[in-house]
């Protein structure tokens, strides 16, 4: 049970201080905020990577809970509690900063950091990018994390430092969500384009996910 | 005593560098200073943390030593004296700060760094927001530093890295104290609204570390 | 056959995320940009250092491999076969950039990220660049994986942060290459002036990484 | 001969990379600018720390060097040797800039990164923040570098994080010193203001390295 507790708080942690980065900041127009809500979002997974790590390994992220599962390190079971604990924490950061923004009477104070698809970028580049770039960061997370040839206690810092570069990279084009729970928390308090386009958010994180099992099993396997 | 001393020395290092970034720099009115001010308070606990760890733990903010009494790492005497010497450290910190501004004939050279609520944040807003962000903050030094769990060498790096995180997104809302020491000595130059204020700053710190200590407890007890 | 394989990968990521950094935020022309770029090109090293370290050694880089065959540490026809296998990653991470580029309707979805020497800096300053720049790259390399006095695990957040180094100061003189295969993929999609110059971006790196190799050989060597 | 041969090129790097940084991408006028050139700083340091650093402790500063003669860690004749190569890799860094910015025709190509006090600051603020931000510095050395209380292999990278941190600080004040070889190189180069003010790079990072050795002994010898 402590360890579903420690995930809900590490994803509650990671929505609260993502997103709220944004909020508080003013969105990510600028090369500066998209640089700034990056590292916001990367070392939330570092602080909480080396504070729940040793309690449930820290995955804070449904794509990578499956991952893990399909690369045969976790149960089933265990695995869809995981990310139910995930998505409840990421519903508690976003009522966090629901009541943030209601005590608070600054410009931004309505936006809840939900992903969607930026103008031009469409359905189908958002769901390239999401599936792309998930696949990097959950195989960033399968390699370092691997028994054998992984990082040991590096690993924490290396994927978080691996969102961070995923965000740099995917904010203008969808806000970059790479985890299903980051997205649907945001999203019921944003309601509109955030929830029409949900399933996306959702639904290409897991495919590149299972990309990235798929491809890190054909590097580590032994020939 | 020479834990006492290195204390004082940390707190004084973090007030000189952290509001000392935000001075020299021009305040904290966009992103880039924004995140380079939390930058600068964030790098200064990574620099303390392993120059002083080995010998005081580092904690350079009566927020952790108060999370640390409540969970039972450390005796009331020794943190009281510990919070003393924090804050005479911070006095230092803006009294070094006062010298340098003294002899400068800067545009800014006549601020301090000291915490306020932002216009339209209010104290009602101020005390959430420090009370979500400390509890965030002392809950990954709590976590880092476990004996069991935690980060070993690497929590200074997280530890750093949170406050860099913190800073992000609470500056343009208090400009971030999380840290009562931090938020006395600039008051005290600063006078006004800073010093009007400082109890919100004093006591909601507080009461965030305390809620860390019981939420670390939950996670962290055996079942 | 797997360490192939991993280099393959982790090229691939280098330039699908540096050269996507750029594209998707508007290019390098403020220095917000340069620093968000030259983050994205460093953590992509830092990522994949520890994600495929531990298979092949995460060269992804013509260069590094070039100094790593000078300095006795990889017969011939195995770095060649890295070198091969460096350039077809990068085809895939541009081919992947240009897949992504081609499904978005936004203003720089037409750029590639590809390498050209910046109007005033001309190729003899180009050529002086790269070379000097490689050589501090591919020394750090050879340095901190060094048998004896090198860093250990350290070793990958080094040589990924002084990626970051060589991008902040080279970027507006080339864009930075310092990596024939980060250079020779999107020169493909780009044609034109990067195609032009595209051997100066394989030479120069060469020729730096061929001069670290001797620079090293006279620190390390026994006296 | 080996350890003198590392500081030279140790130090060679800190120049090049850290004022090049300044010097191509337009000086640091802006915070982002400041950032970007602090980063560049520290990166070199924490780049040649886990390069050369098992080859002479990379010091590539006269300041840390005679912290570390005052503190016992060295002899004399062999400090003073290091100050030397640490000043000859400076003029080698700044001539390697000299020679790449007489090859480009760039708007910037003829700063040199030099060290002055800001108009406003003065040669008092100029002198006292030298002192302050040197102290901090040399103490971060000295405290990580401890025998017995120091920080291990992460000290590189807190040392070099804290030169990020002192640039933050301090380029709006005189450019940041805090290392006379650093002054040297480019003050010859640049002339003028730069080599009149040269003396106060000298003397006032040697003063704060002494006041650090002072404290260091108070904080670290036995009660």
């Amino acid at each position: 049970m402590k360890k579903y507790l420690a995930e809900m708080i590490g994803t509650m942690v990671l929505v609260l201080m993502g997103c709220g980065s944004a909020i508080f900041n003013g969105g990510c127009g600028t090369p500066a905020q998209v640089l700034m809500v990056a590292m916001a979002f990367g070392l939330s997974v570092v602080a909480m990577a080396y504070t729940i790590g040793g309690t449930s390994g820290c995955h804070i992220n449904p794509a990578i809970t499956l991952g893990c599962m399909l690369s045969g390190r976790m149960k089933s079971k265990e695995g869809l509690m995981y990310m139910l604990f995930q998505v409840i924490g990421a519903l508690i950061g976003s009522t966090i900063l629901w009541i943030l923004t209601s005590n608070i009477d600054m410009e931004y104070a309505t936006t809840t950091g939900a992903n969607s698809c930026a103008p031009g970028v469409g359905i189908a580049g958002g769901l390239i990018a999401e599936i792309v770039f998930t696949f990097v960061f959950v195989l960033v997370v399968l390699g370092t994390t691997d028994a054998k040839k992984g990082a040991g206690n590096f690993a924490g810092l290396a994927i978080g430092l691996s969102l961070v570069l995923v965000h740099i990279v995917c904010i203008p084009l969808t806000g970059t969500s790479v985890n299903p729970a980051r997205s649907i928390g945001p999203a019921l308090f944003a309601g509109g384009e955030a929830l029409s386009q949900l399933w996306l958010f959702i639904v290409a994180p897991l495919i590149g996910a299972a990309l990235s099992a798929g491809v890190w099993k054909m590097v580590a396997e032994k020939e």
